[in-house]
């Protein structure tokens, strides 16, 4: 039996998860996809443990928090996750029905679909190293969950980017020895956290190991040993190290999403802000992924466009009927289960 | 010496607070105006112990403490309030700035105005009773702000709405009598509300005082004793009482708002949602007192709206200036200050 449910959400980023508690402050039940195996899009994959200071009503709340409360205020409406797979495929059934076909072989059929796919599906830009796939997940890591994990280690952060930088400044709290390889001596970081780097790499805190390039790792059985780096003149150097962190950015994939016939502009999909409505009836999108005349690639943004398209995809669902709107406050959640 | 600023918000209820936030992070000042003596707008004055269900990463938090979190947040970039106090007037001076003038003298240039200005200036629906004034602020209110002061008193309710029967359930709690007063035997609130009221007057916990008017107060100097009520047949009713609480709803009174050359639907400041200018160049209106297509009147649709106007005022008080967009977690607050 092929599942069928009111609105299939794709991506479980913030704005997707929001998206379920408004979907079920209209009595609409939700079924969510996500590539990764757990939910919180970017701000639990990116930078689970920063703060954010621009949650409405929230002075600071660190990313991954702010994705504990998403989920709790949607729980009370019981979506179904699908997390670990990617949405391949859409498309139209009779009925004015949509079959939703996972990278795991599932088929969901929804009335609406809402995509909530934020940059894409995420992928991270891997390091071209003979036998990668071996130490991915065991001592090569694109994401960090946990600072925690690297307590006295010996750390090896690659890139020149924000993340790097503010990654080696951070772990360098905990771990024995933080190492940073960066072809170029110069970092493209926030200016400030430049200056903080080389402050530490002067207090002999962090090593800049400048300008190297990854060559090859040394191991066993996926436990890193060495990390091999090179100059361009083909000098070499090796490095002890417990973890290689490579931070080359994330390559931003829309993926199949970019054959269902939507509208889009540079990557983006074009909706129409007062329902995220896309050109093609019954599919919305909202959060990082919808574009609008002066869209801002913000959460709270996201929120209210989950709220606007809640409320056009309750008149596609229910048509004709005569919706009487109430505060949460008036209603409550409890008399919608 | 006049006080100029970059921007004048006109209302400080939930939408007002958060606009100060998101101009702090743009680097614009504001100064900030309410007809209330207090923060919070709705929210405080109307229904400060409800839960809100329906703000983002909140399952579940009062009005009041959604208010006070809202200022905290704004607290970094030092608004200066002015309370108490209405704007009564708004007039363009040199130098494309505005002049804002309150009901107590005082005048405020900005470059920008912000008009969140909710339902207008609040104004309960007053009976019509000789002498209320006298009781007014001591034994008679017209919003609650603490459910406590209620404790083992004796309370008239008067009124059929949502207010009057919530209010009715809620104190019946904590005071020692409660009577509700309305002229005809149907209330028009929410089905629920109206089935717990029935059943606990039924208990003997309520009394129904129906169907009677307000006719009477006595006591003496604000100190109430009998609430005297008539029924349309001239019929009197003694109803000793430490309190009188009239729920006849709120005027909404957009007061000289009207005057200032905006175009208005149905009361509404109309905006072009994307920036929430309104026709005159350098007013912008957000929250409930702003309208576009499919608006929806939610705090959280508020705040997406206060986020759009900071950044079109910052483009209009910093014209050509060439912004780096930040995230909040890169750029944090205290760089801003
Ligand atoms: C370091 C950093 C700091 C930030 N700081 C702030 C800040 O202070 N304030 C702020 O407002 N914003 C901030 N942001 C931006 C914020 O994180 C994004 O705006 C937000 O995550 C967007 O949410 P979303 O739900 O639209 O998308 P995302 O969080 O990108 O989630 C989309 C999800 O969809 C999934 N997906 C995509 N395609 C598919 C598919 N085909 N099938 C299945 N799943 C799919 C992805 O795997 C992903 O989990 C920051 C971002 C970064 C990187
Ligand atoms: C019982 C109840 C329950 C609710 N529940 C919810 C809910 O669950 N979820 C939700 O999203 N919303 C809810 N709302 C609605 C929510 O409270 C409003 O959407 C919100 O308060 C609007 O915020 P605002 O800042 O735009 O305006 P307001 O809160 O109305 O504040 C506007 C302020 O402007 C001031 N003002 C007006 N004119 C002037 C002037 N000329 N000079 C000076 N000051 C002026 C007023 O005094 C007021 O303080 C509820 C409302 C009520 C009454």
């Amino acid at each position: 039996m092929i599942p069928t449910t009111d609105v299939v959400i794709i991506g479980a980023g913030p704005v997707g998860l929001f998206a379920i508690f408004e979907c079920g402050m209209m009595r609409m039940k939700c079924h969510v996809v996500d590539t990764l195996d757990m939910v919180g899009g970017q701000c639990s994959a990116l930078y689970p443990e920063k703060p954010i200071y621009d949650i409405p009503a929230y002075p600071k709340i660190t990313a991954q928090q702010l994705i504990n409360n998403l989920k709790e205020q949607a729980s009370p409406f019981k979506p179904v996750y699908h997390l670990g797979s990617q949405v391949i495929a859409l498309q139209p059934v009779e009925g004015g029905r949509w079959s939703v076909v996972l990278s795991n072989g599932t088929i969901i059929h929804g009335k609406v679909i809402i995509i909530a796919a934020g940059v894409g599906a995420f992928g991270p830009n891997r390091p071209p190293l003979a036998n990668l796939e071996e130490y991915e997940g065991k001592t090569v890591f694109y994401y960090i969950k946990a600072r925690e994990e690297f307590r006295d280690k010996r750390v090896v952060i690659a890139g020149g980017g924000d993340s790097a930088v503010d990654w080696a400044i951070s772990l360098a709290e905990v771990a024995s020895k933080v190492m940073i390889i960066h072809r170029r001596p110069k970092f493209r970081a926030a200016p400030e956290s430049e200056a903080r780097l080389h402050a530490l790499a002067q207090q002999g805190i962090i090593d800049l190991i400048i300008p190297y390039q990854l060559d090859r790792l040394e191991g066993e059985n996926g436990i890193l040993e060495n990390v091999i780096v090179k100059t361009l003149e083909g000098e070499e150097k090796k490095l002890e190290a417990d973890y290689l962190l490579p931070f080359f950015g994330l390559s931003m994939n829309l993926g199949p999403i970019v054959q269902w016939g939507l509208n889009l502009e540079r990557n983006h999909i074009a909706v129409d802000p007062s329902s995220c409505a896309t050109n093609i009836s019954g599919i919305f999108a909202i959060g990082d992924i919808a574009t609008y005349p002066h869209k801002l690639k913000l959460i709270l943004s996201g929120f209210a466009e989950a709220a606007q398209t809640a409320h056009a995809a309750r008149a596609l669902i229910h048509p004709g009927e005569i919706w009487h709107f109430e505060y949460s406050t008036t209603q409550g959640v409890s008399s919608l289960l």
